[in-house]
């Protein structure tokens, strides 16, 4: 009978906080862990001691937890040097784990950071203090391997979708004599799963006159000059989205917001690529044209959740703790589909360090042969994901998201320099 | 007993087309127009004579019609030339009343166009066709003047500050170790007044660390450095909302997307700002920055549409017809308000003449002295315009918001060369 912690790490997603609320609940259910906590800000925070006891959460913060976007429990972008560089980072964590006996560390987050939470957990083990470590999937991105799917995924699909469909009523209603072009950004640096749910808004328009331009395919702009021109002539206008990290040929970004160097590794954020495309047609075309970039809205919509992806978001969380109980460790359990229609999945447990390296690119037969537009294999994965709704609260006109305050546990060790 | 006749101008609203079915709904309450139709395409498709019929539009057309944003008959921006310069454009649009028995031309449109209309009013006359020229009331920008706010202002000003405060609350959890400065930029070419609807977040997270930049006030970057600098230093973040349009002390526009020259005039289109603040940040503080542009999703937002924005709009509609009732013309009915607590007001009518040439700023005692925070007043002023959400139609985990299709009535009249 040990002690279990949650954390959050990395990107956000607009439902990340129901992966928590499932291990707490789920946890619960078992009624074999005396006291369940939480770390503010990640393994950054953890580090510093920083912990909520949830053990006695009310239903109601628990049901605000569930619909709150943002991290609840902050998430940390922070990594472990190695062992070799900083033991002391992991002597700090055996010493926290041990003095709060956490049995069991579920870590809501990247591949990455939970293959450093592993490594923490093998090193604990081998100072004799057996700690199982248990991911919980989340990623707007999309690029999870071996998951059908990755939590987070089909509520940020929801939203542009959903955007691109209203802002594509605003430019189909204008286009006679305003903006001809509009381009979106959608969020993905390496894969463009974001950019393909605009697909979906041709279930509302038929023969809707899209681009999109995926991470995936090589950017070329006198044959996306050619696509704009013969839409804008068939139509009467275009519509396009684009993924952030979309590049030419030779590998090279259309927009870069900030290149920053740290720990030998060169991090790359991107930005600005529907200002580019929006430029580019201008220039060539003369026309008027327009372009959002909504950026950070995406990722924390309470207000456009799929209710499917929510339910898996909570399941995810609740799958961890399943795993846990069956005394699985070094896992992140993974959404598997088990049936089409209606869609059904299950969680299996996958060894995270089979996962770690992988990357899950749009697959060839999900786009046209020219990569700029996606086919109804695409779109039969993608309806599903953004299915259902689930009913908002407002306070005082705005949605009522006020942030919980934890109260955090009062610090028993001494302090530690990160 | 003559026909009415309605059509849309300008940049739309979420809440345009609730404006239509006011029109509809009161003309027909009054029973004393045989038909009703709609341009389509502003006075540009008038001059083509695209014009739909809608005496016996259906009760769930209407109902769909009330809840569609983008211009659900095509607003255009085109405006007619001087009298001097082609009057067989005045001759051609005489032709198309008089054949149409249009005794009352109904213009949804911003000062500009309703002005042009009210000359092809006054022209009418002269030729002995008396035709009443009524505007109907829209903007996002609410800087129509003479009026408590404008329709269409409370919608945008609710999708903005509702998201603003979901990317907050996204901001605020990564704060520690990722994005410390994020910037959204809000419409308004000269005016602030969407840009202060950041203000409203200050309601849901006490002591925000917030700055807004108004076009109304000049960008002093080094004292917006420093306030950055602070608020990051006090908070670990710092959030922003500036307007599109903002510009320096010499009148120079931090963002210029591009500019047209047509008809004499330089035509600006701005885009960019947030960007261009957040790079600025970047390189003075060395931290990392995200920016978005919603763009288009802050006017064409049916999921985040102010309840009591929406009735205004719809009684913008109705308004111009109880005007047109009592045998007014040339004028447009500005909303009044008639009681703060709870909110009321009622429309009165201007001329349009009255109205044209006045822009409405954000006043002074709407910010605070160094113009970077808004005051209790302009949350007072704000707040009301939010307040109220309607129940929102999917299909398909999508808003249900298929296009209407019109079928246009046949053209009887020759073509005309615009």
């Amino acid at each position: 009978m040990h002690n279990a912690l949650y954390a959050q790490a990395g990107g956000i997603t607009s439902v990340i906080n129901a992966s928590a609320a499932g291990v707490i609940e789920t946890l619960r259910s078992y009624g074999q862990t005396p006291r369940i906590y939480a770390a503010i800000n990640g393994i950054e925070g953890l580090l510093d001691e920083k912990l909520v006891d949830l053990t006695n959460i009310s239903e109601t913060t628990l049901e605000r937890l569930k619909r709150l976007p943002g991290g609840a429990f902050q998430a940390c972008r922070f990594d472990l040097d190695t062992i070799e560089n900083r033991p002391d980072q992991y002597e700090r964590l055996l010493q926290i784990f041990s003095h709060y006996d956490i049995g069991t560390f579920f870590y809501n987050g990247g591949n990455g950071s939970m293959l450093t939470a592993q490594k923490v957990a093998d090193y604990c083990q081998s100072k004799g203090y057996p700690l199982r470590c248990i991911g919980v999937a989340k990623t707007i991105d999309n690029d999870l391997a071996l998951s059908h799917c990755s939590p987070g995924f089909g509520s940020a699909a929801k939203f542009l979708a959903s955007h691109f469909l209203q802002a594509t009523l605003d430019v189909q209603s204008m286009s006679a004599s305003s903006t001809k072009f509009f381009v979106m950004e959608a969020m993905g640096r390496n894969v463009g799963w974001l950019a393909l749910s605009a697909g979906l808004v041709k279930d509302v328009i038929a023969d809707l006159p899209l681009i999109i331009l995926p991470a995936e395919r090589a950017f070329d702009e006198s044959a996306f000059l050619a696509r704009v021109t013969d839409l804008i002539n068939s139509h009467g206008y275009c519509v396009c989205m684009a993924s952030e990290g979309l590049r030419d040929a030779n590998g090279k970004s259309l927009a870069v917001a900030r290149e920053e160097h740290a720990n030998g590794k060169v991090y790359t954020q991107y930005g600005g690529v529907a200002q580019k495309l929006a430029q580019q047609v201008e220039h060539a075309l003369n026309i008027k044209t327009h372009s959002a970039n909504p950026d950070y809205l995406q990722r924390s919509s309470a207000l456009c959740v799929s209710a499917t992806d929510w339910q898996m978001a909570y399941e995810a969380g609740a799958a961890a703790v399943h795993a846990a109980h069956k005394g699985e460790h070094g896992i992140l359990p993974l959404v598997q589909k088990t049936q089409d229609t209606p869609f059904r999945w299950h969680f299996e447990n996958f060894a995270l360090a089979d996962v770690a390296e992988l990357e899950a690119r749009v697959p060839d037969h999900f786009l046209t042969a020219d990569g700029m537009d996606i086919t109804e294999q695409a779109l039969e994965y993608l309806r599903p994901l953004v299915k259902g709704e689930r009913d908002m609260k407002w306070h005082d006109g705005l949605p009522d998201l006020r942030p919980i305050t934890w109260t955090q546990v009062e610090k028993k060790l001494p302090d530690f320099k990160k």
